[in-house]
């Protein structure tokens, strides 16, 4: 499989056709609302609306859907704080290859009721004292099955890709052309999928990187041309963004493509949850809210311009939803 | 402008590239959950993303945009439980023309701040013991202005019909052959307008209405075969769908080409909203989702069939969408 290796934008076009029978091609929406608003043109990729409720699906399935189901009985083994859970959970399932899935014991219950609803085994640790990589490789180990990695792996980044190749051939066939992307991050497997379909399909969009305060690795590596990690573990509403450091094959690719790098604050991540479910109709969770945040912050300037931006989830606990639609 | 003929299909393809520039063409979903769950195949028109947050703004708009403005200074006046309201609203300030709405005292905080918000002057009245048409119709004599009927309209009726028209073009292209067809009805207009649509475009889809309980007026009009009041003018949580009767357009209409009707009770719309939220990532307001819910109770066969449904809008107060989701 070669998962090691870095991939190119024809592994991003493979993807695109292994998951196209199980993975949803989400639609762009427009709102008139956020043009105004914004004063530009916003296209808006709702990957709250793909299969387990966020992008990872798409990583997932092409990673798994490549995999020998009779040289891998034991299915394949996962740590993550939830979406990718979801994703390799019901990817494994769609493959009948069991799954068990390594998860912080603070993830949003959804997150975790959802994984054990596609069928797979949790197993929880804790995000401060636990190292989560050493876990999943000891029970793989064990278990003789195969480690899916939630974004340093070739079919998994181009997986994601497709979320940029989708995006970049329906701004086309809308004839829009894209100034900017802004894009969330954790590890950086879907900005760094992006970024290689954006390379190929619409090279002059400034692909950006967003990312939450105290997690903002990204735009401190992008500075100092090294990959640095995060001082904290947890601490931000962004569950889904807490990765410690950016990957060595996303940053690779992430480091020659990325244009800029945005940091927001719970406050306004919290505002863009709240409009998005006031004005879009549409339920984000908090990771998946930041590029929309950037925006609606005034951080990125769309004035005149077109912009797009991916809502990248929707697994948001009632409580923590609610919570944020009243205070707004 | 000939709003009290019968709209034909010729005047729903009329709507349909009237409104093209203005309204979203909402694409259809599709969720593995609810094909498991249901043991079919169901498409889902998520109207909840049209402008205005619900399908009332292609009716308006329709209707609204064929207005010689020099000739109507002042502009349009409509009564509406708010989501016409919105419509009317949104429209009118498409087309520089002032807009006053008569509401109901009780309608959703959130319907009126977004008529408000749209430009449109809001008077409210008492939806037991005043005559809304009446109060409506006043107000268009004094300022001289045009009365946009809800439902009741050629031009109304053809704009909500490119709901179906859009319905059955992009089922053909999915290859999705639909039995069944699931539409929320208050006054009858969406569905009368799909009607339409579909005799020409898919004849042998069944489109049934569903309702919920207590305002059921078109079930039960259908068995008598002349139009039958509800007993009530409100309590049921579905607020878009409190109409007293059937319309006299709508219901020449529906009653030749309906094939079925269905009830729900204030509970599985509760359900039906909660599951919008959870698994389709969708806000739905419970008028929104009595199509759905009528399909998760049940109530409709769906195995092994092909059914499409129409969640109709997305406009709820937070405190009532809240609880719903927090009891469920």
């Amino acid at each position: 499989m070669q998962s090691h290796v870095l991939p190119t934008f024809a592994d991003v076009e493979q993807a695109s056709r292994r998951i196209a029978s199980q993975a949803r091609l989400t639609q762009l929406l427009e709102a008139p609302d956020l043009n105004a608003r914004t004063g530009g043109r916003v296209l808006i990729k709702p990957e709250m609306l793909q299969r387990t409720g966020s992008f990872k699906f798409r990583g997932a399935f092409n990673r798994i859907s490549q995999l020998d189901a009779d040289r891998h009985p034991q299915g394949v083994v996962a740590f993550s704080s939830g979406n990718h859970a979801q994703g390799v959970a019901a990817a494994a399932q769609l493959q009948n290859l069991p799954a068990v899935i390594v998860m912080p014991d603070d993830a949003p219950a959804v997150k975790r009721t959802n994984t054990e609803g596609y069928g797979a085994t949790v197993v929880t640790y804790n995000r401060r004292s636990e190292d989560r990589r050493a876990i999943a490789e000891s029970i793989a180990d064990e278990r003789g099955s195969v480690l899916v990695p939630s974004y340093d792996d070739r079919h998994v980044i181009a997986g994601q890709g497709t979320v940029g190749l989708e995006f970049a051939a329906e701004a086309r066939r809308r004839d829009a052309d894209l100034d900017v992307l802004l894009v969330p991050c954790s590890g950086g497997g879907l900005i760094a999928g992006i970024n290689l379909a954006f390379k190929a399909m619409s090279p002059s969009t400034e692909v950006c990187v967003v990312e939450p305060e105290g997690f903002d690795d990204h735009a401190r590596s992008l500075k100092s041309g090294e990959r640095v990690a995060n001082e904290r573990a947890d601490g931000s509403i962004c569950d889904a963004l807490l990765s410690t450091q950016p990957g060595e094959l996303t940053f690779e690719i992430n480091r020659k493509c990325l244009k800029g790098a945005f940091v927001v604050t719970d406050d306004e991540v919290r505002d863009a949850v709240a409009y998005a479910y006031r004005v879009l109709k549409l339920v984000v969770e908090p990771g998946g809210a930041v590029a929309l945040a950037a925006l609606l912050a005034g951080k990125v300037d769309a004035k005149g311009r077109t912009v797009g931006i991916v809502l990248s989830g929707g697994n948001i606990d009632t409580d923590q939803f609610c919570s944020i639609l009243r205070a707004s």
